[in-house]
């Protein structure tokens, strides 16, 4: 999407330095700044400290890191040894096991001095990819917002609860759950987003960044207030992202979303998450009991990061000092609380007959794993 | 309580000075700074600016409040301008209008000339009152927490979430949901806090602050990880308060208190409200439908104050500048979704049944009126 009007992926391949770059995203909304990742340490740390994030974005990254990998060294055992450094970046996104999964094996049926280029060329094959997956998420997503401006009165906005940041510079173009609302916006529909801040890493500022460079309305909001919205029928749809999707469709994403979840059902709002193929874990049946949830710092906690009053970037902390801070990263919505799955493929329910639906061939060559 | 081995109530009438002397909030957890209230506007600033907050303190203040209004000017026409002027300060709380009510009716019905010291002297019963009603808050809560204690192992804490800042500085001593925490403590039953952060204005840092004063364990969180929390059978209960509870035990608190009620639910974990009967609104049924929601600054929600790296007190942007921030400060938990109000007369069900039962003196009142 654009940038003060020129056009960015998150994420992009420099060829004159045969170097990948990045937006630094730590310094967003209020700095818009390009790293250029060189090492295979600069590519644990990119995924680490959370400069590239997003479920997409991530399995991205880990494949372009596979390519240093490749071209450092394309032996066996040094692509087993990279895999294992970049899987244990981040544990709850599932693309990136899928984008490292996909890289090695790839590259393993290959002669070892084929291995760098190809590696190049998937790397580039699955942020293509990633694109078009996400475009046509937003296709399929736009139409459910479509008829909710159907039954509108004229130029009455659709209005949209979001949490996170499942944007386009979640992904590396569109974003999952921004796709069809930029899409229903590039068709003419007046949309309004309520911007969930998403705490404790306000990603919520990442979207209303994105939102109000492609001229989208919106408002910030703080997480508390969502459920009182939906009480008073101010929402008229949610549409999250997730990092890891069960079997079943129990949805993995960021901590919050269960009770946002949970408040749209009581309140009889429609629930969608949208998702890429990649963030389906055929593996994994119920995302409660098994999906293990990462603990992050208490400092994102204590901390926050914002514009100072001099115009420079830095932090104060909200608590007093010592204050110990519980900081889990995720949590679970079970399947039962989500109306719908927007995928590439269309929208399907959230169980394992709608999965296995619309994938029968992923979700076949799982069973046969 | 105490702060730094001092016992402190939240705000003390100085009798050399002749005038009222509350702690200035907006500076905790960070710096405790004692504030002389001299004028009628000084008043009106320390509750609309949240220097004093918390339905309980609210009402206490504003007593001290027609004690210097029937000391400038004790006619009727001037105790009625005064009742308006405080009146108009916060919307919610409902502890103000009873606690000017009360004033206001009890200084008319007497000799203009002793209204002055009658005003002040009612203001001090208030303020005792509060303190007394609290206590017994905590000693009807107390048996709650007890009785989930016999079911641990020994050693194993009671796990409780709160949300805002119920405490003692939201009321003049003891606070309403805290109140069974300290006295648990007191008493050797061992217990852990999760305290919810509570955007945008983050009293969960007070919260983490009187407990960490206290001794009390806990663990300062953010709004969202509390579904997370119960769906994982990390919480044993959760006590909150409420400024304001209608007839039938509808229950306006902080925003995001309805979130967690909903996952309480979900999750089969006691949901219960401490509240002292000045917080019980006898006119209003459906809260939901009835209650205004007091709709607060942005900037509260687009900026944080903190502790910065030099050691000052500063704010930082955390959103774009310029994006539009909602902030609605309250919600409504319907009551169907509490398991009991804590009163100081005992535990109720949130029903017009349970507090009429407790309250047939003040119900009776009020359906006379």
């Amino acid at each position: 999407m654009k940038v003060n009007g020129t056009h960015y992926r998150s994420l992009w391949w420099d060829d004159d330095r045969q170097a990948l770059q990045i937006i630094d995203q730590r310094w967003l909304p209020h700095d818009f700044r390009v790293q250029q990742v060189d090492t295979m340490q600069d590519f644990a740390d990119a995924i680490v400290e959370m400069r590239v994030r997003g479920a997409p974005l991530i399995g991205a990254t880990a494949a372009y890191g596979m390519a240093l990998a490749a071209r450092l060294d394309p032996s066996d055992a040094h692509l087993d040894e990279s895999f294992a450094f970049l899987d244990k970046t981040r544990p709850t996104a599932i693309n990136l096991r899928w984008a490292l999964t996909r890289c090695r094996a790839h590259l393993k049926a290959l002669p070892v001095d084929e291995r760098a280029a190809a590696a190049l060329k998937l790397a580039h094959e699955i942020s293509d990819e990633d694109v078009e997956i996400n475009r046509n998420i937003g296709r399929n997503g736009l139409e459910i917002i479509r008829g909710i401006a159907a039954g509108k009165k004229d130029g009455e906005p659709v209005r949209i609860l979001t949490h996170c940041n499942a944007g386009w510079i979640a992904t590396v173009d569109w974003g999952t759950a921004t796709s069809p609302m930029y899409q229903a916006h590039d068709a003419g529909i007046p949309i309004h987003v309520w911007v969930d801040e998403t705490r404790p890493r306000n990603q919520g500022a990442l979207t209303s960044w994105e939102l109000g460079s492609h001229g989208i309305p919106h408002t910030y909001i703080t997480d508390n207030a969502g459920g009182h919205l939906m009480q008073h029928g101010q929402v008229d749809l949610v549409i999250v992202g997730t990092d890891r999707t069960t079997r079943r469709g129990d949805v993995c994403n960021k901590i919050g979303t269960y009770l946002k979840a949970l408040a749209a059902k009581a309140n009889n709002v429609p629930f969608y998450v949208a998702l890429p193929s990649p963030t389906i874990d055929w593996a994994v049946d119920n995302g409660v009991a098994e999906i293990p949830i990462e603990e992050r710092l208490e400092r994102e906690v204590t901390h926050i990061q914002g514009l100072k009053e001099d115009g420079t970037i830095g932090q104060v902390q909200v608590t007093p000092v010592g204050t110990p801070g519980g900081n889990p990263a995720f949590d679970v919505t079970p399947n039962h609380l989500v109306t719908g799955l927007i995928t590439e493929r269309g929208v399907c329910a959230a169980s394992a007959e709608g999965l296995a639906g619309l994938f029968p061939d992923l979700s076949k060559l799982a069973e046969s794993a």
